[in-house]
């Protein structure tokens, strides 16, 4: 039985235009536990998600209420809890009841010296004029950016550098659960400069397929599978001489650039576990992950692709 | 090594009259955390924890925002995540750091036809005028009754019948983890009605000193603590003949009433659990966890305390 770790993409449990509820939520959780129940029937398994709008909502929520706001640590864990309750019971009513099912919540270390402090990128929560992102800026001690032509909160999106509940997903794996783990990247980390014993929340995102790249590895899972929205990863996407990719090397990747918001960080993702481990990775649909982990479906992403195959 | 499991009681993360910030929650974190550390590097440790205030402030925030609220189930999950989070956090800072510690959300089931849902009693979120309240009432689907001279929401406390994730909890133990559990008296779920494979999320909230009991039992602990702001089970209590009782059975302490919001539960939480086990339970406060273990501190219920002892 291959061990498994699969990404699902913040779209698997919100499709674009969708308003952010609890049922809309449920429906696209059951619709995603359709597409993993016969992977974790036949796998070790693990499944990582995105939280990008649910931790976008709960910092509206926060803002809109009087008091302290909730820093994103506790935020982030708090739809780790949520999303994987979902996640893990619509599984659960899929797979036989003696399947064990189990989500662990999920720290991940970053370092307080990651670059990405110093310069924030990562949009979070609602939008402000500019004269109002600039005063609750001053407020709150947040950095804010332009947005088109709206301003935003942002933060910092530094690398993530360890999983904390490792061994403990481990032995689940090992006992044959599907493990629910690394939601929204991992609750954000760092050990207290000048404090090394003392482990503290950040204000940050941490990207979640980096995460789950990194928790893959450490797993040393056989198969890495990033679901998308897309059925492949594509060259010249959107344009008439659209290709998609059916299996590549990690190097031959390079020759192509991708969307640095969108497949962008899911290639990185899936370079960095290839060639660390040797094993493959593959980018696909939510629906086609059966498939696409027996290389039917999806793009292949192999150390032994000696030539790259288009579809 | 002994299997211990404990409660936290609802002060243990928030003292009365402060403000339910994530600050303050923390600074609780840290003391809760101080007092069962000792525990959890010499027994294998589980902890659950109340959640009331927390539920009560998430559904404020729905219901103070647009849209559709989420519902208590999903609520209950966040706080299964953000309270378990900052206690995992603070108990990582004080135990070695090869001391493995584990999250485990946790689904509870009870019965569609539990009494408890035909009137309920569980007074939950802000206060309302009668007529804010029945208006609610009309537009949302809740049951509302006085409370004082105002109005609130209540929903049911129905029994827990089944704790989903009993098994990854007690693999987890076996690897020497500690493992905090069944936060909020666990997320309440059932089979849905006529649909026998299908389980669904309730609203509803389910008695942590009851779903901590039933825990410990199928865990077959040798202990189970119940941790509150009160030192002991006391007779007569704020009375001058106040005396706090040392070690009882189940049964003589059948003798007496205790109030039905605050130590009543946890007494019969305890008869429950030394009556099917044969093991012992106690009732003492958080900073005395380490010593009642021992026996020096609290009040123990046992079945061998042939004479009711009193301090």
């Amino acid at each position: 039985m291959g061990r498994v770790v699969v990404a699902l993409g913040g779209n698997a449990l919100l499709k674009r235009g969708e308003a952010l509820t609890a049922s809309n939520q449920r429906r696209n959780a059951q619709i995603a536990a359709k597409a993993l129940a016969p992977l974790c029937a036949s796998h070790q398994t693990v499944i990582t998600h995105g939280n990008g709008p649910q931790v976008g909502l709960l910092a509206l929520q926060e803002i809109a209420t009087p008091g302290e706001d909730a820093p994103l640590d506790v935020l982030g864990a708090e739809t780790e809890g949520a999303i994987g309750y979902m996640i893990e019971q619509e599984l659960g009513n899929l797979l036989p009841f003696e399947h064990p099912i189990a989500t662990i919540l999920t720290m991940v270390e970053v370092d307080p010296a990651d670059p990405a402090f110093a310069d924030p990128t990562k949009f979070i929560g609602p939008v402000y004029s500019e004269a109002e992102a600039r005063r609750e800026a001053a407020e709150k001690g947040w950095v804010v950016k332009p947005d088109g032509d709206k301003w935003r909160r942002v933060v910092a999106s530094p690398m993530p550098l360890r999983i904390f509940q490792l061994k403990p997903i481990q032995w689940l794996l090992d006992r044959g659960a599907t493990v629910i783990a690394a939601g929204g990247g991992g609750i954000p980390t760092m050990y207290e400069p000048g404090q090394e014993r003392r482990l503290i929340g950040v204000e940050c995102v941490i990207d979640k397929d980096r995460a789950t790249a990194l928790l893959a590895k450490q797993l040393k899972a056989d198969v890495l599978v990033i679901a998308t929205d897309a059925e492949a990863v594509f060259v010249d996407f959107g344009k008439p001489t659209q290709k998609a990719i059916r299996r590549i090397t990690p190097d031959a990747l390079n020759a192509y650039s991708f969307p640095a918001g969108s497949m962008g960080p899911k290639v990185e993702a899936a370079q960095d576990f290839v060639r660390e481990t040797g094993n493959r990775a593959i980018i696909c649909a939510l629906a086609d992950v059966p498939a696409a982990v027996k290389g039917e479906k999806g793009t292949t992403i192999a150390m032994d692709a000696a030539e790259t195959v288009f579809a």
